[in-house]
């Protein structure tokens, strides 16, 4: 998917909302364990539910290699099961990779050949020959991340690195990769006050921000120091959204929650 | 397995080499092609022929998930194999994963539960509470990345945090952490020069040394430097080895080269 392609359905949808399916066998639905694949069940009602709330859903790997190779299955069949009825909304696959060149190489491949996402989240650390291999897919996007939502980040991201904090060396750095056009940034939304300073950095890259909901981050304050003109936002919330209910009704529960958000990111763009 | 246990192996075989396995379809013999899994075919044929020159395998989970489900279930029967023929071998998922808190969880639950697997690569970008749950687990060993291979390791790896490089913040850091003692580190065969410092900061830990053979770095180098009176050293190849061949008698040749990296382990242990 192109990049402005993500932005007409943006502004199709008047939503800029990413769900994140991060599915979690203790916390779903007890009638569907019966099922003979509870997940790729639990995400199937939760797709038909919301699809025409949001532009992105992002299951998070963690939850699916959890469950070993009928955790990989259900992964499978949920990107074949938005590829097939949503070619319209973007996927991420929540992997944070990075390694060696040609290893990286192998990552991408699963990623965007293999599982066909339209985007894979991919660590910094290893610098540009563990990042540019993800890069040289064409109309795929790596999304790497910069400042994360969690406590840990001011272990090391916020650090100062030759007069500049880290996470904004790695911005920087990143803008001369090749084929940096195909970047995307992850920043968390509980670190909302940095976005200015963000934006001064990648006016017009796309970010991914997790961390509104049950992590404590503003949507408000997101979209008031990040968008950008193309709105450059996808805000992810998860566990807010999928886990709105352990009853029947979790999908629906699930659609009102992301109604309520999808309203909120209406009226803002209004 | 505990670090005494890996430690009375190294003295036992004499030899502190770690084989990587890194199977990619496109370089193994044809012939192997046939098998019903030609992945785990590969492996078990490399694992039988080397099992008494090494004491680590290193499976790179990027080369699995490359082939998808069928990638996955030859990375399960690898680790199952190994756990049920040479327990006594130290098992390493070099996934360099992290993710925040829950969901670095759901990763160690996969490697360390589903998998079984001894250690786990983990990338540090994210910080402490990225890296936390998987040290909770008792006799389980988490591999930080310290200084890689690699040459984008001089974008942020090597740059100056508080007068100190990123790197050994990295190590000086993560001795805080709770467990901190199931705690190794990557640190790059190629970068050997860098490995006095580095014993000044964390002079007892295990390192995980990639980068001999194909990368270029040198083992009486990283002997030299890097050498503790624990040993302190697994010594990773992987193309070098597994590679060695691609005729009928890939295994063979692979023991081959395997066996001069352990008579030179061996020379210097003496």
């Amino acid at each position: 998917m192109t990049t402005n392609q993500l932005i007409s359905e943006i502004k199709k949808k008047q939503s800029f909302l990413c769900i994140g399916l991060d599915v979690d066998l203790n916390k779903i639905p007890e009638h569907l364990l019966k099922e003979e694949d509870p997940i790729f069940a639990f995400n199937k009602a939760i797709i038909d539910a919301t699809h025409h709330l949001c532009v992105a859903y992002k299951p998070n790997t963690a939850f699916y290699e959890a469950y070993g190779l009928k955790g990989w299955k259900a992964l499978e069949k949920t990107i074949n099961y938005l590829n097939e009825n949503h070619p319209e909304i973007f996927t991420i696959a929540d992997a944070k990779r990075g390694d060696i060149g040609n290893t990286s190489t192998m990552y991408a491949k699963a990623f965007f050949e293999d599982l066909a996402f339209d985007s894979v989240t991919v660590a910094p650390y290893m610098g540009k020959d563990s990042v540019e291999p993800f890069l040289a897919f064409e109309n795929k996007h790596t999304i790497l991340l910069a400042l994360t939502s969690n406590k840990g980040a001011f272990d090391f991201q916020t650090k100062t690195v030759d007069n500049q904090e880290l996470y904004k060396q790695v911005l920087e750095t990143s803008k001369t990769w090749n084929n940096s056009e195909n970047l995307m940034y992850v920043v968390g939304a509980t670190k909302a006050e940095y976005l200015a300073d963000i934006r001064q950095i990648i006016p017009d890259s796309f970010l991914l921000v997790p961390g509104v909901g049950a992590q404590g981050g503003n949507l408000q304050d997101v979209c008031k120091y990040g968008m950008n003109k193309s709105i450059g936002l996808l805000i992810n919330s998860s566990r807010g959204i999928i886990y709105a209910s352990k009853e029947d009704d979790f999908a629906q529960a699930a659609a009102k929650k992301a109604a309520e958000l999808q309203q909120e990111m209406k009226a803002i763009l209004d």
